[in-house]
């Protein structure tokens, strides 16, 4: 009980407003995630200049860049002062993201991307696996110049997972009958697998006790399935211009995200027929997407996601309680409003 | 000179037929090879059953796994005698290799590897991308449980190294004016870079001198492009059965090998045009495979990349000159006539 007081607390202190609690993140790193961009871009060079275009259009199109500001906000909050590791950790954190959205795009056939047309759109799906195999590649190069085993050991391990999580993504897909479980470890896997590492390595750069390393960690973790929960309701629920992306991709791709679990389960056995017509055997029309979204509403599935979220991001802020009140634990507390109310 | 005498010697010490050589090279680290194996398979699981099931299809079909037992053999001409440490490295480098197939075979949408339906056509090409992640991220699992650095640094060089290549390949395919220095990057990015890092991280785990590693990452080095070479005359000159993958692969995809560029160069301008019109504009009729293996043919091209072949195999047995002579530099001079004698 004591934590869920002390995360409540937490949440109150920090800013109300989500794009302000993402200024309020990006102002207090706001010089080490110049030092972050810079190392990203001069690290991209390579002699085959379809590396570097490729990766220009993506950095180009900008991101939010939350997993390394993760890791460069939990370096602050652990008392990290000197030395630029963080910046360099940070910035391979970004490539390991880059890599799998590379990756994803071309397993996900997505046209979309950050609002402008995806790599493998413009480049074609061969140069996005092989540029998404370089910048992997890359990022290790990277940690083995930092020189931690330790870090270099979370970031291999949270690699498998993403992996592992995006298989049973693809696995699960167009399948009415998998289960929120399922659910849960793909989106623990593909998301917050990366979440949890960004922020346990700033932990461990700022040479933080074990027992903090473990919280900045469950912190990640639960931030990014707040974040993923999220992402999903948005998919149905945002517009274009807001999300960035195609709106409705997770239906036409017959992903089985949570918004769907609860409306199928919740449904009519007519209803229930139209989610295994749309997603399972892929038969789509036009009023489909509308009528989804109709059937989500009616049901509280947003609704419900939104709260689940909100669960996780109690959770994440718990995480925080360790440590003392400031602008870097203000900073994370508030990036988990930011990530939740995206969704408003 | 006095190199090149002493490899002339070495290449006559070492078995004399290709097939010999490769069983005698299996025969010296039989054991360890054993273990290498099991080990590849114990540590492709996963609790989604899709992953070790895709590296099961893979690891079923065999493959000569040439690298590992570059590795394991290097080792123990450095005299590594204690530790397993060798083995694990040779499975770490085998999945590696088995990544970048599993992407190969997505960029080159390819039907057949090694004898069987590749795994893009059994299981998709989006299964293929991330069951590669996996093994890739595995692979750096694996690395870091080894705990050394220098490896670590040497696999994730050798791991952006051949993207690269692959990067560069993507490029100058259907561009028949793309040059042999090309060429040459491609296949010392693709194939020589793992080839020459398999071969140091055998040296560095016996704990060889500088000097000594140097030798034997140049000895893969060169072997790697003597094997890339031999293998781009055999996408022409060899039958499906003893290739284990489609005749023409190379052709029908309009990738710019060395006998293409010879017999280009070599060409009139009628059978130039012939070139653009089969590689560049990619127009090909069932007649134009057996023309564009008689125009190789009439102008030496397969002989003269055989040659080039040679070469390389000769400077791959200089770098064994510095090691004592005995069963396993026996077994690496042998593994150089293996590679050279598969065009013949």
């Amino acid at each position: 009980m004591e934590l869920s007081v002390a995360s409540g607390a937490i949440a109150e202190q920090s800013a109300s407003h989500g794009e302000d609690a993402l200024a309020a993140l990006n102002a207090l790193v706001s010089q080490d995630l110049e030092a972050c961009n810079r190392l990203i871009v001069a690290r991209m060079q390579s002699p085959v200049a379809l590396i570097p275009q490729i990766g220009a259009h993506i950095v180009a199109a900008g991101g939010k860049r939350l997993r390394p500001l993760l890791t460069l906000a939990a370096a602050k909050l652990g008392g990290y002062r000197e030395g630029q590791r963080h910046v360099a950790l940070a910035s391979c954190i970004e490539f390991i993201h880059t890599a799998t959205l590379l990756h994803d795009d071309v397993v996900d056939e997505s046209a979309l991307r950050r609002g402008r047309a995806s790599a493998n759109a413009l480049f074609g799906n061969q140069a996005s696996v092989l540029v998404g195999d370089f910048l992997f590649a890359r990022a290790f190069e990277l940690m083995v110049e930092d020189g931690s085993l330790e870090v270099l050991g979370i970031l291999s391990g949270a690699s498998a997972t993403i992996a592992e999580g995006e298989v049973l993504q693809l696995i699960t897909q167009n399948d009415t009958s998998s289960t929120e479980e399922q659910y849960l470890a793909v989106i623990e896997g593909k998301t917050a697998a990366l979440f949890a590492a960004s922020a346990e390595v700033g932990a461990i750069v700022a040479g933080c006790p074990p027992p903090q390393q473990k919280a900045l960690r469950a912190y990640g973790h639960n931030l990014g399935v707040a974040f993923q929960l999220i992402d999903d309701a948005l998919d149905y629920s945002a517009t274009q211009e807001s999300l960035g992306k195609t709106v409705g991709d997770d239906f036409r791709e017959g992903k089985i995200t949570l918004p769907v679990l609860l409306a199928f389960q919740r449904g009519s056995e007519e209803e229930r027929a139209f989610w295994r017509r749309t997603l399972e055997a892929g038969e789509q029309t036009e009023a489909d997407l509308p009528r989804a979204i109709a059937l989500m509403q009616s049901h509280g599935a947003f609704a419900d996601t939104v709260k689940r979220a909100q669960a996780y991001g109690d959770a994440a802020l718990a995480g925080l309680a360790l440590f003392p009140d400031g602008a870097p634990r203000r900073a994370l507390a508030g990036i988990v409003e930011f990530c939740i109310s995206r969704a408003r």
